[in-house]
């Protein structure tokens, strides 16, 4: 068994953020990207928690991210507003952006959010809370990096490209689900060739553009997408909705600009949000209660909440910590040397 | 072999129209819905094409859709326009909606339209193209009635619950995919019934819950959505977003709502539509050109474009008109006289 430390989440936020300020980001890069891995700890999204710190460094020892580039607003149109991250992570854009952002949703009754020129590792869900918790529905995307293959075809084009939608429960977490256009995430893959497993059916092709259960041939050849042609119609929104709508890469560019550094992947994300408010007016508490009856109806049927996993980790985690592998403490607690 | 019957695009609209008004439709409904069943018949969708007539007409016999009621605007917010279809079918409604609604887009970026009270027997990209030929980016959905069950369930919650999409392509017809979130289409399982055949697996469960490749049992137990988990949480989405956000039914409450008269679902339409020019301005150009860089990805490596076999279809029924099936086309000339 993997040997771990306890760490509770101020532990935890503490430690990454001296990684992250003792190798150059500036402090409100650190501040955001420290709680941003901290919160997918917490939730048990150990694939967008602290492992995601070594990335992030070596991201910025690549010289492919910004430590301390100050985002700039743009208000492009009545519900439109622009972030420009200069090259940074997406949080502290999306962060300084947020206030002005709802404002303009709430103002209109619906608005988007266009982040450009930043770095995404983060999960979406990050980004989606934020809105829920002032009661607003939420949709965001972005693309990645060129690792799948559109249906049909035999080389990688699309990104793993998720899309996240959340909406508010009174007083309860919100519905909220964060998935990514592809079969399987990219990092499940590497786990199944790290532990030299076969890889279930659907998840990817070789290079000769065949079926392939060898993650290895996958990782060269290419992902493919969820629920075949649909999944890849989603997938190719993605890319037109957060890249050249918004006048950002697409993931093939984005892979490009990576130039086989192994970042993280660079260009835009789109956020779009509605308020019931403006749509409902003094109805809004009816149709909310029958959004709860059909949650209702999915659980007496043994249908999941979106979401809900996350959210009973996250209860568990504020009481008693998280746990980290020994390795990997061991390896950020290097970084704040 | 079938016996068809071939008609002018003008002649099938004739026919159309008048076996909509001489069942009591008003001038602008049947015109409405005539037009529209005309052109999923001109595009190679029979399922959306002038066998539509039947239902539409049923639903009219049951007393679940007006004949004329006249749909009545509401500006809800700078970024919102709703439209009460008054229990007629939804085409009038977005007919007599979209001068304003494209108003609303260019003036704020970004808009939504509401269609409440709305009778839904057609396919959502009939609604997306009109806004891809203004040079707009545009999303619709709807739900339907309960016959899909939620992944992790085994019971119908979920309607089929289509979601559609447009990219307008500068001299070429748009990207635009039209998909159930369900694994298949009702009619299709239809089609099983009445030829005897077996489903694929995948498709559907038994009232027990079990997996089932026949469609009788399918149809009595429940359909599943399209890519597991994924395909149920956007399905989950578009009951949200089309039902409580804008005040309107679950597919739950349509079901209930139609008392078993076989009739179309009723209920909302939610269509959300984006400006690039408000997004990009004078650089729309250029990164048009790059949607365009990726969609010619897409073909040379084999993958296709969604929508275009509709529109090459489209072209060869504009030069030499439709086949309609004998038997069909007896059953709509009865319904003129």
């Amino acid at each position: 068994m993997t040997q771990t430390r306890n760490l509770s989440l101020d532990q935890a936020y503490q430690l990454a953020l001296s990684a992250l300020l003792n190798n150059g980001f500036s402090q409100a890069h650190a501040e955001a990207v420290a709680q941003n891995v901290t919160h997918g700890e917490r939730d048990g999204c150990a694939s967008h928690g602290l492992y995601r710190l070594l990335g992030c460094i070596r991201s910025l020892h690549a010289g492919k991210v910004s430590a301390d580039a100050q985002p700039k607003l743009n208000d492009r149109a009545p519900a439109i507003l622009q972030v420009d991250a200069g090259g940074a992570f997406s949080l502290l854009a999306y962060r300084r952006a947020l206030p002005d952002f709802i404002d303009k949703v709430r103002a209109n009754g619906i608005a988007a959010l266009a982040i450009n020129r930043c770095v995404h590792f983060s999960a979406l869900w990050a980004d989606i809370e934020p809105l829920t918790e002032k009661g607003l529905v939420a949709l965001a995307c972005t693309p990645s990096h060129a690792w799948v293959t559109p249906a049909g075809g035999s080389r990688p084009l699309f990104g793993t490209n998720p899309i996240a939608f959340g909406w508010p429960r009174p007083g309860r977490p919100p519905f909220l689900f964060d998935m990514a256009t592809s079969a399987a995430a990219r990092g499940e893959i590497e786990l199944h060739r790290r532990a030299g497993t076969p890889l279930p059916e659907g998840w990817g092709i070789d290079s000769a553009g065949n079926p392939s259960t060898d993650p290895v041939s996958v990782l060269e050849g290419a992902m493919l997408t969820f629920g075949g042609h649909k999944g890849s119609a989603l997938a190719a929104m993605v890319e037109l909705l957060a890249g050249p709508l918004i006048g950002d890469l697409t993931s093939k560019e984005s892979l490009a600009y990576d130039e086989r550094t192994g970042s993280s992947p660079y260009g835009g994300e789109l956020v779009i949000a509605l308020d019931p408010e403006r749509f409902l007016g003094a109805d809004r508490a009816k149709y909310f209660a029958r959004a709860e009856a059909m949650f209702a109806d999915m659980q007496a049927q043994g249908a999941r909440i979106p979401g809900e996993r996350r959210y009973q980790r996250r209860q568990q985690s504020e009481l008693s910590g998280v746990e980290i592998p020994t390795g990997l403490y061991d390896e950020i607690a290097a970084l704040c040397r």
